[in-house]
Formats: C-alpha cells, structure tokens, sequence
C-alpha cells in the first residue's frame, strides 16, 4: 500500500466563499502516483467544509443564501460560543457542508460522475487555512 | 491490496424517492472477495445522496417533509440556480443527507449495526441515475 | 495491508449530549500499530453521530439549540415515525451532524488541524450504544 499527503492552503479574502479545489486534487493524484485507491479531502479547521457539488455561480449565491438563513450569523450575540469570536454560525453552517470528501481513484483519476467538483467551503475567512489532502492505494 | 468498482443504475419514477441499496453493497462486497477494509459508496451526481438511516416508512416520510421544508422547491424562481433548471432545491436537500457513505468491512461483510441500512436518496428524478461502489482492502 | 477493528461503548444519561471521543481513537490508533492510513469512526446507532467540530461548551450548547430548532423534538405527534415511539427527531439531527468521520492517519497520529477532536454525538440516549473504529493502512 502506498500513501501520500499534502496539505493546500487557502486564503479568503472574505468572511465566506468557495473555491474549487478539483485541479489541485488532481495534481496530488498524479504526484502520488496511485491508480487504485480512495483520497480523503478534508478541511483542517472547524469553521470551512471540503463538499462536492456543481461549479455553478447561481448555485453558489442559493448555498450562500441557505445557509445564512438555516444559521445566521446576525446576531451575533445569540451564540453562547461567541464570547470573544463570532464565528459560532460558521461551525454550524460547516456541519450542513461537510468536513471532508473521500473519492475513488480509478485507473489515476479522480472517479467523478459528469458534474462532480470539489469546492472548499470558507464561512470565516480572512486569514490562511489548510485543506488536507490523504490519498491511499497502489 | 485489492480493489473492486462497480456503477449501480437506479431510475426513480418521481422527483423524488429513497430506495434500500444494501443489498446490492453487499453483492458488490462478495464479488469483491475482500474480506478486510473499507467500502465507498457515493452518489456520482449532485442532486442525489448516499446516506444511512433506518428502513421505515414512517421515517421516509418524515425526511421528505422536513427536507421539503428546510430547502423547498417551490416557488422555484427563488433560487438563482434554476435558470433554465427547476433543481436548485436538491442540491440543498443533497447537502443535508450527503454525497457518501464509507462502511468498514470485517470478515467479508459490512460492519453494521442492528439498524444500519444504505440508501439512495433522489432528489431530481425521472432519469438514470449511478452510484459508485469503490472497494478497497485484503 | 494492516486492519484494525473495536467497537466504543457509550451511554449518554440524557436524551441528547456530547462525548469527546479523540483519545480513545488515538488508543485505538496505538493499539493497531498502523502509522500511514486511514481511521474510519462512525455511529453504529441510526439516531447518534459522529463528527469533528471544537471542544467548547459554548458551541455545543449552540448545537443543541440550533439541532433543535431545524429538528424538535416537540411535538412527538408531528412524525409518522413516532408510532410507539418518540426518537424521529433524532434520525433527523443525525442526518445534519453526520454519521461518521475519516481521518488521515500520518507518522502514526490523527493528522488533525489544531482544533479538530472527534466528537460522538447522541440524540436518543440512556441505553448504551456503539461506535465503530476501523483502521486500515500499514
């Protein structure tokens, strides 16, 4: 068995936002050199998710939108976790997301249906933040 | 270490639906022949999940109301997404139930609880559908 | 390839509560002698968790009253899953929260971000119930 590991960083310049992060999986899948196995992708902190969905503007406006309504981040003083931060909506917000992806790898590729992208989901941005990638096979 | 991948087809006459995949896991798993290991199931589009949960009508139901009710269809010009598409909502209903499943394997069977079942949940239906089956162990 | 298997007994005296459970998977993790792979650490339970998210009460008390906002409990007679019982709205946060967790394992330690701890999140409790550790690597 053979595995391999990197971390990616990443930076938002806002409290919130997506970034697909497809190609630089793949890049980790073809520097591993393993074409049968599973890869794990996970966020490293508890506020941004690592999910899988469409690469499509419109859907990322409606999450946004859902999200901030399912667990807003106004006010701020509603959660007892924000004595001192006011990220508690962004834990929340990333347990609807996900923490982590596992995928199968096939043949060297990443085993995707036709519209399957892997985004990193930021809810409290603004700083640098890690994404690990976790790859295993032969 | 061994491998298996096999694509299940499922068309569900609905929009949407939940249909009992346990037992084509596990046919997967005894064609496999491996014995020791993790099994990956993931839904390979982005408005269906793979998720656990109990086989009860009851609940079914449930899920479908309380889903319908955190991301509802209608009115379908309230998401950015639906231009063209009327699917915004399951993808949002997606993310709640998740893309995947990971089981552990453990003497040739899949390591589950009493209640533990493996559903395919659709979302935008009417249409052939895949779910990945990915095996990896000894 | 190396595999590992326990199962954690746990038994919440509350309906609803969370158990950080990082340092019986670390045991669990020495005990198997498997320094690169993956841990798989699910509820075997359909109405339990498990997830990754910051050991602060203040969050979990957040988690509470937010898990029970979009899934309450009251009234029991709302789900047609509660006939001769009362647990429908613990299927329903279990679907939020997740069932299980995949973690990296690198140089033979959870290869975590500095917050992560790994959490067994129970929503029908007073009885005892089960979580899965499987580990597979070399």
């Amino acid at each position: 068995m053979k595995s391999f590991r990197k971390a990616l960083w990443f930076s938002v310049p806002a409290r919130r936002g997506f970034i697909n992060i497809t190609a630089q999986v793949e890049d980790c899948l073809r520097e591993s050199g393993i074409r049968e196995g599973i890869v794990l992708v996970n966020a490293m902190h508890i506020t941004a998710s690592v999910f899988i969905n469409d690469d499509e503007r419109g859907l990322h406006q409606d999450l946004e939108v859902w999200l901030e309504k399912l667990a807003p981040h106004e006010p701020v003083a509603q959660y007892r976790h924000n004595a001192g931060e006011d990220n508690a909506d962004a834990h929340l917000k990333r347990s609807i997301m996900g923490r982590e992806v596992v995928v199968a790898v096939t043949k060297g590729g990443l085993d995707f249906g036709p519209w399957e992208q892997i985004f990193y989901g930021e809810f409290d941005g603004r700083r640098k933040k890690r994404v690990l990638v976790k790859i295993i096979g032969e």
